[in-house]
């Protein structure tokens, strides 16, 4: 099902004209579907459902509180990568019970805070940071739940900057050397190895580099096993693409069919699953308004008010979003390029785009914006961040406000 | 003069070690040098003294209130591209007649706030831009002092993301169609033509781009004059490169002899310069934590406490940056990557450099931060933004409190 369609030339989310909150609200706009959002965990949850499984949302692609306690509401869980995001799950009453918590570069004060909360494992990414979680469990008097992260070396033909499990990268344990760390940790006593966890990259499109890490994973499962380790988890991060383009990645009963098929007789472990960009990237559209039609001998410019700093996909990656207009009035189309106000020429949204004709004034819907959209957002060009808006059926209620030029200054000292 | 030396093994930021600066307010931390912005803005001041000019000092760069109060000390202006860097150079105190507003998207809140603030002129890009100035100041009872930025079609050699004066630029107006424009605004009656502007990049590490970009200005000026029109003001922008790497930019003075001498006798003008990079760029660094020493098969990785939210220019424009350690102890040196503790591939702030062997706990120093550091800082991975400090001499104070978790949250509903 589309959350965001057409009726008599507008477009909507859900039941909410997007033309009524841009003109509400104003614009840059972030507009969230939350039936979009919940169908999609809904879709990922079912078909597990006959498997100990959880799902921790990745708070990364889309953190705002109100998206966060929809993911509580369905009881789910959270994948957290800094103490920041750790307060934002608690925030949002995310049982921490279901939290897991990644990343390379976990300090020690952020490492004393999970433990105080209590969550359901630190994903360890390094003997080093094995070794800085026992002496900060120790003084606390506390035992610390741990994956160990593994990097399965294998390749996710994505975007270098998000494939993340290839063995030049930063992130996890060479699988070979993870049996020896499995054993150390048994010998430091405020450590207790309860899972296995591996995260291949972002934007996958294809089960098939899925299944190539469940095997690797499976082999060191049980290797583990014939040196007395039984683990109760098994994470598998998250990853799956969605349709910016011309994609067309797994549904989540084919994701979830190919990893349930790729553990075969290890279904006995709990799966975990990272869900972040799947659930939310297509759940939400950035809306922006046309500030001037430029052209210029070489090009034609749609020089609108959203920049690099409200979402700076295209820039950093080259990523494409499909762009639309609020109204759809049938204009001819041209070819333009879609341009921030931010002074550089890397502040694009869009290049060489075929688009209805629009004026000043006239809204346009950037799409695919939920995830990696706000949480990357910055206040470049002192621009103040975007407001979010969240949506359910016919209602809709501001979750976020516009930052205002005080915000901008907040903390510093003018004398 | 170099404002970041070693005294017995220790990095000092004028009088003040680095690592003092490091314990008392955390890391990472941006680290100003008040005297090496001073100095720089002198420098350049210096050898147009004999000529009318202003230093409009481009907020963009680095934008903390702490910083636009020097310029404004100093007596100099500012160059604005948003209502949010208007606002802080009035909250600054800099001269409202000293500051010009560039930028290829004004939104016409932001033009009457200009016009209220009586700056000294709008650089106007496009002629739509122009005539939405012109109904603006007509709503407003007042007059509008214009500059036309035009396209010279200049290459600066430089990364295309901040090459801004070539013919598909998105930005100024192409140059042969000036005339019409100047003449068009005689006819509307809110607008007066005051300068002429050009912006052709950004890092320009030689003077010959500038000096080939005056040669068509100053036609540019013949021609207008043939017509009538005699302007105040001859805006060259900013684009003075600096040294990151193994770049030899022009001196202060070398910039202002090239520019003097192409003027030639166009002398008469105001000449206004936009310098940012070239002011602040070396005169900070952002001071980082060693968290980690984390080798793998391939690699040894640095993880440290900053991340590409702290400074996105390695990740987005493959930016170089010298790193050095804040204690000078002599160890043997290796080659590392450094990289952060955010959750993609694309955080890392060096790759494949030779850096002595640091523990962690230690600190680094990331060199030349000055410019589009902590202005294109973000919340990415809810990680609070770095704090500020402003050193002179033996002095230093917190210029910008670093952000808390409570901060990431603000403006968020949690019901």
């Amino acid at each position: 099902m589309e959350y965001f369609n057409y009726i008599d030339s507008d477009l909507y989310c859900e039941d909410v004209c997007l033309a009524t909150l841009a003109k509400k609200f104003g614009t840059p706009l972030y507009v969230y579907s939350r039936s979009a959002f919940e169908s999609f965990l809904g879709h990922l949850n079912e078909p597990f459902s006959k498997h100990k499984h959880l799902l921790c949302y990745s708070v990364k692609s889309a953190s705002n509180i109100s998206l966060l306690n929809i993911v509580a509401g369905l009881g789910l869980g959270a994948d957290v990568v800094s103490g920041g995001e750790l307060y934002r799950a608690l925030r949002a009453s995310i049982d921490p019970q279901k939290i897991v918590y990644s990343g390379v570069g976990k300090k020690a004060s952020e490492m004393a805070e999970a433990l105080d909360a209590s969550i359901l494992m630190f994903n360890v990414e390094s003997k080093e940071e094995l070794e800085l979680l026992s002496r900060v469990a120790r003084d606390k008097g506390l035992v610390a739940p741990v994956a160990l992260r593994v990097n399965p070396d294998v390749d996710p033909k994505t975007h270098p900057y998000v494939a993340t499990g290839l063995k030049e990268s930063k992130f996890g344990i060479p699988i070979e050397e993870a049996p020896e760390l499995y054993q150390l940790m048994g010998r430091l006593s405020h450590l207790k190895p309860v899972g296995l966890d591996c995260h291949i990259g972002s934007q996958l499109v294809s089960t098939s580099p899925f299944m190539a890490a469940v095997e690797r994973l499976k082999k060191l499962l049980s290797t583990l096993r014939t040196l007395g380790i039984e683990l109760q988890y098994l994470d598998l991060g998250g990853g799956l693409g969605i349709r910016y383009n011309e994609e067309i990645p797994p549904t989540p009963a084919q994701y979830a069919q190919a990893i349930l098929e790729a553990l075969g007789e290890e279904g006995d472990l709990t799966i975990i699953l990272e869900p972040g960009r799947s659930a939310i990237g297509n759940a939400a559209v950035l809306l922006v308004e046309v500030l001037y039609n430029k052209t210029t001998p070489s090009n034609h410019f749609v020089v609108i008010d959203g920049a690099m700093n409200d979402l700076i996909r295209p820039s950093l990656y080259g990523s494409y979003h499909q762009i639309v207009p609020l109204y759809d009035f049938s204009r001819p189309t041209h070819k333009v390029s879609l341009v921030g106000p931010i002074c550089e020429s890397g502040d694009f949204l869009a290049k060489d785009r075929l688009l209805p004709q629009t004026l000043p004034g006239e809204f346009l819907a950037v799409k695919s914006a939920g995830a990696y959209g706000f949480s990357m957002s910055s206040n470049y060009n002192s621009r103040g961040r975007a407001a979010e808006v969240l949506v359910e059926r016919d209602s809709y209620k501001l979750i976020r406000e516009r930052e205002t030029y005080s915000d901008l200054i907040r903390g510093e000292y003018s004398n």
